[in-house]
């Protein structure tokens, strides 16, 4: 009986997350505030604790990871390493494909990767209670695990479209004894202005992040601290995790090398989690293919600009240099929520601008049929942000079969699309599109941020 | 760091299952006929293939699990065993807890680990289509993932209000390549007779039953068999390799002996898996307590005799030596619908009468209260069964604090619950309760089964 998974015991998990900014090429460029001069840390105080800010701006290499947040992510990690040998079978490669299977969570993803470290950090700090937001709800689910076995209340601020149509996340949250509301609420002032200006306004995350950073700054016991799940550089840091195990259990499996790393990516920290440790390799000389895989319809890493952006829609967070297709691009209604952001993580940002990263972007129903496949191979159901690597990770198995090449591939597996099974309904049934995005709109929201300053960054050129 | 989980690699994954009956004190009671006479293998043979036939009148001790099936059930098993420290540390009692996470598998649940053989022995045997039914919808998409993977066809005809309630269940199914029709259909004499008596009928397991029954063996082709979750010999002969694979992985984890084991007990499959590889150690003389636990809308161990019964409203099927509340018994609409059968397993049945089984029946409300405390300290959300098991665990926990002892228990977590996260919903509002069964509709379902004939058994009287 060959191996189907390879796993790994809790005494071998990593016990540094690796910090990709000791290791790019060209110095990170840091965020700025209103007036175009570098954030410091200080000014970031009312929102992060300052432990988390450390990490967030640290160049150092390895930092380790504490023994109780090991404890905690021990519950679902080392997460098993996956060969697909079925897949391989049935797409006839000589590819040899293997995932890491970050589904075996208790929220269903790789979320409390960083949630957890994030909690537990905030309490360190004397933080009482964490707000946040959530579109379709991976990350608040997420966020309220972890609150919940560290001992911290949580408030999660919902996307209201997303909050009626997918009630059981909100259910989630409970169960953990998250607090969880429709945005805009009538909770804080953002939240009241939006209600009055569009009382129908079906929410969006830019306006939910608005509010969550409203009620953790405004918070009088000073106890209250803001917390992200995706794009900056503490969150995906807390994921190398992954992509460090991973390394281990390939090598358990006897494979000498890696010729193509794969994930989805819409803030970046799945894909980070993954593919930094493997960047990290390539820098260093070895001959590796990292892609990063964007839904068509929100294209940010192959179609928008290197630039300063904000991160949300009211401009409340600081100018970050970023992929982006401005701050105020609305993508279409494609099933891939988490994919649905207008910007990408600096980190994974700078490293495309380096070349080390060669981005690709998916349409929805090319993913459908990938996460159908798989299902009726790999057995697992795939939420509809994993279907994207799994349709690029196809694509290559295909490309290494034309070319004769035994291959190795190695995508994340970023969770489970049990809460997400509406967007297979559509795709069965004929009615799901790949929902084109209109150039026009494209190119006017590009053009609302052309003032903004420009990243001077100087490509070594290597890759 | 101390070990959390206790895993298994592929290669120690058990070979063999362990078939009880080969065991039990007393001889197996064979399933009468409508004339009262033992049914015979060949009188089965529209309905089952012979190869499942044979495993369902063995009394082989140990019989082999094909490679093939182990191929696909390596996708998630060995499972891991667990031990619950964070729920010790909140009971503050000195007991170890253990418990097997049976929720890693596609379908989330132990249904897959008969599922997986039953298909692989029907494909073997020429069947091409398998029909079953399903309530809540557990079962059939178990079903759904295993024929997928192996190739066959797969019909799922589901109880009507859970096809309208839980529409993700049969998206599961559909993603899988299964078909899946709400239950009475038009399709079958049996559901159109229904349909034409009670239009707005909800449905329910017996009617189901009857219907995948029909489609089965009035298939022209000769080609289709039927295939059932529960109750019945093989299935829980296959479910075995949990308790199998738990008693390797309390030797790693170094303990030498233990105390309780538990399980919820709908049909019995989940509690047999786990409890009889222990059942056989005590009855070589090992003390141990086994605890299957039923709900207590649905007391069919605890307040209902060992009688022969129909496994199904319409009588369909030969009569079980089992404890009933009677084939036409309608339990009280709790939420553990995996829970909600009249019957129990014919070889669980019969170990409670000889006195190795000690079962116990628990009220909705104090399952919740358990769910919910697990959710919190242990991160896992559970199915309204899985809590259950939880429930009683809490309890020997408690009682194992109160009389100041170490004891270790070992439970099987069957499921997880984010299919059904409605329950939840209802417990967070007020709105749920413990649906108390009245006593004159057990009595009258009692009264309806007094004709049929009484099992004979000579119990050993030793436990």
């Amino acid at each position: 009986m060959s191996d189907t998974k390879i796993i790994l015991e809790e005494k071998d998990m990593p016990r540094q997350w690796y910090n990709l900014a000791a290791d790019l090429p060209s110095p990170l460029l840091p965020p700025l505030g209103p007036d175009g001069k570098p954030v410091t840390p200080d000014m970031l105080a009312p929102v992060f604790p300052m432990n988390l800010i450390e990490q967030e701006v640290s160049t150092q290499r390895w930092i380790d990871i504490p023994e109780e947040i090991l404890e905690i992510l021990a519950l679902w990690r080392p997460s098993p390493l996956y060969r697909a040998k079925r897949l391989e079978k049935a797409l006839g490669t000589p590819a040899r494909i293997y995932y890491k299977n970050e589904g075996v969570s208790p929220a269903g993803s790789h979320k409390p990767n960083t949630a957890v470290p994030q909690a537990w950090y905030n309490k360190q700090f004397g933080i009482q209670r964490l707000t946040t937001e959530t579109g379709a709800g991976q990350w608040g689910s997420a966020l309220a695990f972890a609150c919940s076995l560290i001992g911290l209340k949580c408030k999660v601020f919902m996307v209201r479209i997303s909050f009626d149509q997918k009630p059981f996340r909100k259910l989630m949250m409970n169960t953990w004894g998250a607090q969880c509301v429709s945005s805009p609420s009538s909770e804080t002032q953002a939240g009241r202005a939006i209600q009055a200006k569009m009382p129908d306004t079906p929410g969006s995350l830019g306006i939910a992040i608005s509010e969550a950073i409203e009620a953790a700054v405004t918070d009088a016991t000073g106890k209250t601290r803001y917390s992200l799940g995706s794009v900056l550089n503490h969150v995906l840091l807390h994921q190398t995790i992954i992509g460090l195990e991973a390394k281990k259990q390939l090598a358990k499996a006897g494979e000498k090398k890696v010729d193509v790393i794969i994930g989805c990516a819409g803030g970046g920290s799945n894909f980070a989690g993954l593919a930094f440790p493997f960047v990290c390799d390539k820098i260093h000389g070895q001959d590796i293919s990292i892609i990063p895989v964007e839904p068509e319809g929100c294209p940010k890493m192959t179609r928008g600009p290197f630039c300063y952006d904000h991160g949300d829609v009211a401009q409340m967070t600081p100018l970050l240099a970023m992929h982006s297709l401005g701050h105020e691009f609305v993508p279409p209604p494609i099933h891939a929520g988490g994919l649905r952001y207008h910007g990408m993580a600096p980190l994974v940002s700078q490293a495309i601008v380096e070349g080390l990263l060669t981005p690709r972007a998916y349409p929805q129903l090319k993913c459908y049929d990938a996460a159908v496949l798989w299902a009726r191979t790999e057995g697992f159901i795939s939420a509809p942000e994993t279907a994207h690597a799994i349709a690029c990770t196809i694509d290559e198995a295909n490309k290494a079969k034309e070319e004769g090449k035994e291959k190795v591939i190695l995508f994340n597996w970023s969770g489970h699309g049990l809460m997400d099974l509406g967007g297979y309904d559509a795709f069965f049934r004929g009615k799901l599109t790949n929902f084109a995005l209109p150039q026009a709109d494209l190119e006017a929201s590009l053009e609302r941020i052309k003032h903004l300053p420009k990243p001077e960054i100087h490509r070594s050129g290597k890759w």
